[in-house]
């Protein structure tokens, strides 16, 4: 496995693949990986003939309060499980490298930003975006490989794929979870033991929501209340947000009838999770 | 000489050039094409093995008074221009095609922006920069030519090209003078005869500016009061900006030490025009 620090080699690298007959699949990653990144690159390993896992901690989708310095790093771990994943190269460019003096780029998106995280992260998803390009123009991937977790993310880069005629297939994968529930994030590390105890009444919130749309109720309002409540039972969370959602649009919704997901953002003491849930209306509604 | 207008149809073609070997210009207009443009068009053919020329009215890089509607209009005109100078391709998608519904995608552009066209233009350069991006990404180039009579424009495609890891040589071309200095420009078609016969005050202006500097004026103020001095005695003219810039970051100059360019935009009647000029100040300085 080849761990490549500059943009040029990068390109070059995956230039030489690609004229040689062969696909390339790229998990971009912000690193510490967990198993939920590890099921992206086994999946890419699997659909492509060389994958890429890009760790890079990009700075400009924090905000200036926001965990970029203390967000979790381990280069020599991560290298590690992606050579045993199946990865043939590993993309670790610096900030310098990405970002020189004189940058002054952004691709911005509207409507799918809106929402969700896009609401209480402001310049959250233009820093994704930026680094996404940057780096999808640096692995020239034939698919990009992205956790369902970060569903709005999801949406955004599929979004931006599309209308940059970027001819890359941006690829979900589903959420990989704890055995009690809780989504895989390299956030959960910054949990003490007893909001790690705490945390998994997110997805349990979700799952109630859920239950509720199987069972019949439609109306996106009545899904969010029940959210909302199962969360109450946890003194530890406090929500940042809970939305029904177009699966595609990201726009909130009054009522499911199409694909549809329950989108949430909740505080575990000072550590911010983020799950979603796809809704299924019963048939017949 | 072949006539798109899918974009996947312009990708698969210069995939399949690229796929042999031979290299791709582009020269990206906006139709309506003259003598500027066609200088471009040579030059991409004598520098690669294929050159595309695309004509696309790009609706989002006009303001909302602006003319966007009476911009002119003549493609077969263009065609049989584009394949005389040797083009192999002439790329004309649909507004719809380039913005089909849903689309919510932008490049921002900050510090290049912020002066001369940008601040009376203000969203002039983000659709600028997204539509060549998208170009870019249709007609896979490994060149692509503009002229510097929008001398902002080169330095802002020249930056997103490098900001965003393009591997896509931005090559910028001399700007065609008439006969008696004025720039070509599609908008010179709005003027009337009065107004075409006092146009080239602006290049006239221009040019005092220009040689006040080489006879040692390094100061960028005297420089523009010169300019807008020679351009007040053309009653029809009425000066937007007149700014001495830096060469490649477009920032305004207290002193000329190094490269530099003095740009103008000028209202003769209605009709907006724009031009530039290089300032050389004299050795010592």
């Amino acid at each position: 496995m080849e761990l490549v620090h500059k943009i040029s080699e990068m390109q070059a690298l995956a230039s030489a693949w690609r004229a040689a007959g062969l696909s390339v699949g790229l998990v971009p990653t912000m690193g510490s990986l967990h198993e939920g990144h590890m099921s992206l690159v086994r999946k890419s390993a699997e659909e492509n003939d060389r994958t890429v896992v890009s760790v890079f901690v990009n700075p400009i989708q924090f905000g200036a309060n926001e965990d970029f310095d203390r967000y979790p790093r381990d280069l020599s771990r991560d290298l590690s499980l992606c050579g045993r994943a199946g990865a043939d190269a590993v993309f670790n460019p610096s900030a310098a490298e990405m970002y020189p003096e004189g940058f002054c780029s952004r691709v911005e998106m509207s409507v799918l930003t809106e929402n969700l995280c896009g609401k209480t992260r402001p310049a959250h998803f233009r820093g994704v975006c930026t680094v996404v390009l940057k780096l999808f123009l640096a692995a020239l991937p034939d698919r990009a490989y992205f956790g369902q977790k970060d569903a709005q993310q999801l949406a955004v880069v599929r979004r931006m794929a599309r209308d940059f005629n970027m001819r890359i297939e941006v690829v979900g994968a589903p959420i990989v979870r704890e055995a009690d529930g809780l989504a895989m994030s390299s956030r959960n590390a910054y949990l003490t033991a007893a909001e790690r105890a705490a945390a998994p009444c997110l997805f349990r919130a979700l799952s109630g929501g859920a239950e509720l749309c199987r069972r019949g109720v439609v109306e996106a309002r009545g899904i969010e209340r029940r959210v909302r409540e199962i969360l109450s039972e946890t003194p530890l969370a406090r929500v940042d947000y809970v939305e029904v959602v177009d699966a595609e649009t990201m726009r909130p919704l009054e009522t499911v009838a199409g694909p549809a997901l329950c989108a949430a953002a909740v505080y575990i003491g000072e550590t911010r999770l983020i799950d979603n849930i796809a809704l299924e209306a019963r048939a017949g509604h």
